[in-house]
């Protein structure tokens, strides 16, 4: 129940803490207080303890936090003592190369099928795993108790894949196609935009360079 | 001048007003009022004529903005009117990924270059880029006025790769590796964690679960 209310943004931190501890655990260090942490990942102690006590403070004692209890309690919040198994739609480039990434399967997060609506592509085998057209979709998911589907179809397909996906009543879609899904309440949505990132990066470059100009 | 003090959070969301003026565009609509983009984008209208007023408002007259000059305006602000030059280094599968991805090119980046450590790598073709060691990386980088450099390294040689980078004066680098880099300030960087999202996705796979076991 305590887990209820906390905010995405709060969520979307997580993932740097696991990161930095699971670093700090395999560097042997023990403990770690706040501050040491703030520093480390530069963000302000007050900022970590408040994200913490979101979910009971994890047991600061004495000195700092137990590094080892601190990444294995922000790893099963995450959900990360489960395995979820994934199928990627859309077996072009980035879905290949999705497909064929070692570290998601450290994670948990197993490869277990992947479908294409273009027909020259079914047979085609991705790390052991082959590329099944989109009918047998459905009941591939039924069957294999999948959890998370990748998205990395064009633009103008995605709407009729998202919409197959939520027929085959799929938990979570980790979308890469440019386009924001509005999907029904029960289903998770991470959508990663590339573009929109390099464009802040653009972005930045320009303004960068304009600043510099102007004080020459 | 104006454009100095607006906040990364500001910045953030101007590739997605892009996006969706872009559609509003090919779709043939002329104009838009805050409040049309407001619940298309499900944003406040408040949260749109904030925003948009940091550029001085994009001279919203009478019924709401022109379509065209806003998709223009914003796409100039975030640097879209020039090209930006490429390299990629790391031409492992996401690598690869990367730079067979057309959709980049549209927006004015161009893939010029590709490195990698591994030398069983080197001369290998992507998109008719060939693969070079990185010891012609510093000489490339001055010779084509390249911009930025995609890190698409593994963790273990991000830091050893990004200082190369820096001594060469790249301007940015679009970070995929799995680590925070703290490089010297007039160097622009931008993160792409994909296990961080996925990790994401994972806890809201199951505090969704877990709530509705709750209600049952």
């Amino acid at each position: 129940m305590e887990e209820k209310e906390i905010s995405q943004a709060v969520i979307g931190r997580l993932p740097r803490y696991f990161r930095y501890l699971g670093e700090l655990r395999d560097d042997g260090v023990e403990r770690i207080s706040s501050q040491e942490l703030s520093e480390l990942m530069k963000v302000t102690a007050s900022q970590i303890r408040q994200d913490f006590n979101n979910f009971g403070g994890f047991g600061q004692q004495g000195y700092g936090y137990n590094v080892e209890h601190l990444y294995r309690e922000i790893g099963r919040i995450l959900g990360l003592d489960k395995t979820h198994k994934f199928i990627i739609v859309g077996a072009g480039n980035l879905g290949q190369a999705l497909g064929k990434y070692m570290n998601f399967e450290r994670r948990g997060f197993l490869f277990c099928g992947m479908f294409d609506l273009n027909p020259e592509l079914v047979g085609k085998e991705v790390r052991g795993v082959k590329v099944q057209p989109m009918e047998s979709m459905a009941q591939f998911i039924s069957e294999n108790d999948i959890d998370i589907a990748v998205l990395t179809v064009p633009k103008t397909s995605v709407m009729e894949v998202a919409e197959k996906l939520v027929q085959c009543d799929i938990k979570a879609i980790w979308n890469f196609a440019h386009v924001d899904l509005n999907l029904p309440e029960g289903i998770q949505v991470e959508n990663v935009h590339l573009s929109d990132s390099l464009m802040k990066l653009s972005y930045n470059i320009n303004r960068y360079q304009k600043e510099n100009e102007q004080s020459e």
